[in-house]
């Protein structure tokens, strides 16, 4: 059986080329690469990685965890995320939740069998005190959700500015009666609902309980919400969504209806997808620096791996947020 | 140091169940993985993956390559593979190829090197002759994009239909002077592009040359695209799109020029992705059955996995599509 000496041999280059080849780092040339290829190919070589692995205690791939890949601000993280991890060599192993407090805990297995070298929440499902345990056998990073217990690190957005920066632009636009449409009942939801409350106070302006709507999330949802205010008695005259596709489903219903946007009814987004151009009326929205949350993410995991201390290290970095605005307001 | 056994003793449960819960395998209750990680916890014990796949040379995990998570349509194709390949216990490992060669080979690596027991190809960057090569190391699957060459497996759409049904429903809304617009320069592009000749040619329309345009994928392209057809002395009164973000970046674009969607240009996209309907005027387009063609694959993959041999059988399988009318034609 060939050897990687022999495959080192035969392309004429070092053992140590060879396995810079083998374990996909970068700065290699590819002539380089295609000597090995060449090599590895004829003497029938091939190495496990499982052996690899079982060696080197390292698997230089990260999980992430997001709820769900089509809701598009996720891919827009990943590419963040991934602009980063290829640079150093590193793989992403890209998890699925579904909301899912069981297939969470299953991925966190992921990081018990060493699948993985370190673990990235985008959301989050189970309480922090289930979570916690799972730190001793690697990193973890709260990308985007958050949790005040939490003793990783965290990247995220400061939700509660965003929420507010995006009320205070409805009332100074002259609304007065406005609904609130939030995603997530984490703390980022939490967050995002005392920014409009705390908007709306600073302007002496009361919260309608009625128009508090929660654990809204897709275009579907969006739909849903139109016709609930459609056959209220008193409608709000703006509304405040978490969501670029909830604002989206909203805007596309009121078209059925006949309400006109945003002479009739005001709508503010959350995210600034690409959708929110498209839309007629465009959307007016909270922009995230989502490709940079990715990266500043990607690059403190790289560093956390290089130092395992700096786990131990609870910090937040916080992205700025701005209001984008545009014709739905 | 613990072992599986002391595990299983303290859990009061069987060697193989605690086997199961370490592998993710299904029905396993909650309540007895509860005490496998407790007892885990308590022992100290953790199970080196690594060791497990060294002995089984198995990695439930199966390689997706995909060209960017940003285009909507993947993650909708990644969840239709994600929803059959969870039941069976099996993970995705998702992989940006950004049309690059050289990525694609690095993650075609994986294979060889074990880290993945199947790759499933939604596009394809290299030469058949380059990728045939890593047949011998595992189950491939081609789906979406095909080649004639290719030696495995293909699930995919009749592209030179949907494109002659697009084509034929923008003729019999009456219009003669047709632009088409494609994506990707690989086979199913080229089908595409023959179901629009196709369908000109039956109604004895000519094709003008100067009307045709290639590898344009995004908003922005579209956006393009548009302004070029402004400058344009003669302009079509239709557009074939290859993609819905294409049609997207028109219609928008067109606003601007004060251009009429559908009076003074006609377009038709493909996919049928949610944007479609939300645009105004919302899009006429060609729906893909994205999530069934991810789930026929992974039903595919893993009866290739049970049963080697079946790697040889070169089979396509083909999903229906359909025109979907709505305001842009």
């Amino acid at each position: 059986m060939a050897t990687i000496e022999d495959v080192a041999k035969l392309a004429g280059l070092s053992r140590s080329t060879v396995s810079r080849v083998l374990n996909n780092h970068p700065y290699v040339t590819d002539e380089k690469k295609r000597l090995v290829y060449e090599a590895m190919k004829q003497l029938e070589y091939y190495p496990n990685s499982s052996a690899q692995r079982l060696r080197t205690q390292k698997t230089d791939t990260i999980a992430v965890l997001v709820p769900r890949l089509t809701n598009p601000f996720f891919p827009f993280l990943i590419e963040g995320l991934e602009m980063i991890a290829v640079k150093y060599g590193f793989q992403l192993l890209i998890c699925q939740t579904h909301h899912d407090k069981e297939k969470e805990l299953s991925f966190l297995n992921l990081l018990l069998t060493k699948q993985v070298d370190g673990l990235i929440f985008t959301a989050i499902e189970n309480d922090w005190a289930t979570i916690d345990s799972f730190k001793t056998y690697g990193p973890m990073i709260l990308c985007n959700e958050y949790m005040s217990e939490a003793t990783v690190p965290i990247v995220r957005l400061d939700q509660v500015k965003g929420s507010y920066l995006g009320t205070r632009h409805l009332i100074e636009k002259g609304h007065k009666e406005i609904a609130y449409c939030g995603g997530t009942s984490s703390e980022l939801g939490i967050d995002r609902e005392q920014g409009f409350r705390k908007a709306l106070a600073e302007s002496g302006l009361v919260v309608n309980e009625k128009w508090l709507f929660r654990d809204l999330y897709s275009i579907e949802c969006g739909k849903t919400l139109l016709r609930k205010l459609v056959e209220m008695d008193h409608r709000p005259s703006a509304i405040f969504t978490g969501s670029d596709e909830v604002a989206a489903g909203i805007i596309r219903e009121a078209k059925n209806h006949k309400i006109r946007i945003p002479n009739e009814l005001a709508v503010i987004g959350f995210d600034d997808q690409p959708i929110a151009e498209l839309l007629e009326p465009s959307l007016t929205t909270i922009r995230q620096p989502t490709r940079d949350m990715g990266m500043k993410t990607m690059e403190l995991m790289l560093a956390m791996l290089a130092n395992p201390n700096m786990n131990e290290a609870r910090q937040i970095i916080e992205l700025p947020i701005q209001v984008i605005s545009r014709e739905s307001v």
